[in-house]
């Protein structure tokens, strides 16, 4: 139920956007966006500070059973591809005045110091989900405060605006897993071919994941569902929008990885939907039945399936204008122009 | 059919995609930009230059039969706007880089001179078609070479990447029209509520534009269908693209009422499609099938339908981002990233 301040506020925000000089409802989503942005911020002038993107990069003990067409090797690699500079999220980033964090949540691998590496490690890679749970549930405890830590650190720099992106080979199974346990959707309607499996590769690893779900029948926890299931990254993921919600910041939902953290998220704090805005439908099957069960519509439908955060990255100007134009449009009124 | 120059650089564009780091087809439709633009500039490196859009104004004779929610006067008052700074368009332009130029194709009033207006002006008003046709052809070739000195004017500014919005109350039934001629759908198939029809205006719309097309059953040529059904805009656009393709331009496509624009330019030249980049799938009714009819996929779909070429100024950033990760990822080789 809304409150009394609450109502006042959303009926000055539709006032101010339909007297705006237009049609009504012509710019549509935008209009939306503006009025979801007022309404977190709690004014008829909201403003973005700070954009900013965080890459939580983890490995997955289930990629030695071959669930991925990239060897797990390309997760430190695209580590060090991201401190470098040269990856699609880096391009992105750059391009639409984001800033960039990328975050060893637990790679297989020891980095060098960097500057632009934030260190939270909780393992070398997750355990093999064929073999034993992904994760302790102390892991996942872990994971959720490392992660807060690092978003409440950015929300204090000045960013009210936060998208999660990930890199981690096996990860789609992982989020498949989380998204059936969690949606109750059979597996066939939850998986897909990742980074780009042939038919045979992807036979495997529908019965990969087939016997994983045999394997932990029950219905645990949250958190106990998210460390059976899931990854470092995964589980970082989710602490921080945990956070960013807490911190009253736009979350950024970017695609199939992305939104099984955010879904595991809205099961702890169902009042996350408030903040999150979904940037994308990503080309990986099961993403459009994720954001089915979760009522939501994405931004953008580009066909792109490659994580990182790409999609917030792409939908980040888009939302920039949804907020300029509700401050810097004229209305009917003050621009002399006759309504309806 | 492809020269082999062509092919070798189709060839060249696909390799230095597909050896980004990322899966194979990864960025979806940014990728098919991205070749596209290429293909455009006839590099590998392709760059967006000076990014314009173009937004004419023009009134319709039609008007005064009622078929827009909105009175004929809105027209100038929105032309007024535009010079103001007020519009969305020039909210949106302001956000995403993008230089506005607004020209009087036609509009029935007379601006005193002003710096941001360009004249172009072929007439007060087209008339109404329910008593003779829109436009003379003589006024239509005079529409389509001013428009034309004005894109060889931005091109030689250094300009490469044109969008074309406008502004005209009464000018979605113009486009309807157009659109049934050139498409042979019938009329029910092209029009919509424009901004904003009741119930009884959408019939009456439907009736009086079915009148037109009774009135005028011949099959005439592309210009003199466009000086029979069309407006000074809408011809103004038309030739507007044309001579962006000549130019070699990127030629961004808005909503419904450019896009009929096009569809007549489409005629007079088919290979402009080529260089045309459909920007977002207005939410006026028809536009759909007039982009199916086009084999178009637009970029965005955000339930806009606003015009003054808003959806090009949205889709900007994301043409950007093809762009730049065309230009700046880095390659598997230069990452060392492992391949499948």
């Amino acid at each position: 139920m809304a409150t009394p301040k609450e109502t006042a506020l959303l009926t000055a925000l539709k006032h101010k956007i339909d007297f705006k000089t237009k049609p009504l409802n012509a710019l549509g989503f935008l209009e939306s966006l503006a009025m979801q942005i007022g309404r977190v911020q709690k004014t008829t002038s909201p403003t973005l500070n700070k954009p900013t993107i965080i890459v939580f990069a983890g490995d997955h003990g289930l990629a030695k059973e071959g669930v991925s067409a990239y060897p797990p090797e390309v997760t430190y690699q695209m580590v060090m591809n991201f401190l470098g500079g040269g990856a699609a999220i880096n391009v992105f980033c750059k391009q639409n005045n984001i800033s960039l964090k990328i975050v060893d949540a637990g790679v297989n691998f020891d980095f060098e110091p960097n500057s632009l590496l934030i260190n939270s490690k909780v393992g070398y890679g997750t355990k093999n989900m064929m073999v034993e749970p992904a994760m302790t549930t102390n892991q996942v405890n872990k994971c959720l405060e490392e992660s807060a830590k690092i978003v409440r650190d950015v929300a204090q720099g000045g960013c009210n605006i936060i998208g999660f992106g990930e890199m981690g080979i096996g990860n789609t199974s992982a989020a498949s897993l989380l998204m059936s346990k969690f949606t109750a959707l059979p597996i066939e309607q939850c998986i897909g071919r990742g980074t780009g499996l042939d038919d045979s590769q992807f036979q495997k690893k529908r019965i990969i994941l087939t016997t994983i779900l045999e394997k932990y029948p029950e219905n645990y926890s949250p958190i106990q569902t998210l460390a059976t299931f899931g990854g470092f990254e995964i589980a970082q993921i989710c602490g921080g929008m945990l956070e960013a919600y807490r911190q009253n910041m736009l979350i950024m939902v970017d695609g199939f990885i992305a939104t099984s953290a955010y879904l595991v998220a809205s099961f702890i704090e169902p009042n996350i939907s408030n903040n999150a805005i979904f940037c994308h439908l990503s080309e990986e099957s099961g993403h459009q039945k994720m954001l089915d069960f979760l009522n939501a519509k994405p931004i953008l439908n580009l066909n792109m399936r490659l994580g990182e955060g790409t999609g917030c990255a792409m939908a980040y100007p888009i939302i920039t204008n949804a907020v300029a134009f509700l401050n810097n449009m004229a209305s009917f009124d003050s621009a002399g122009v006759a309504n309806k």
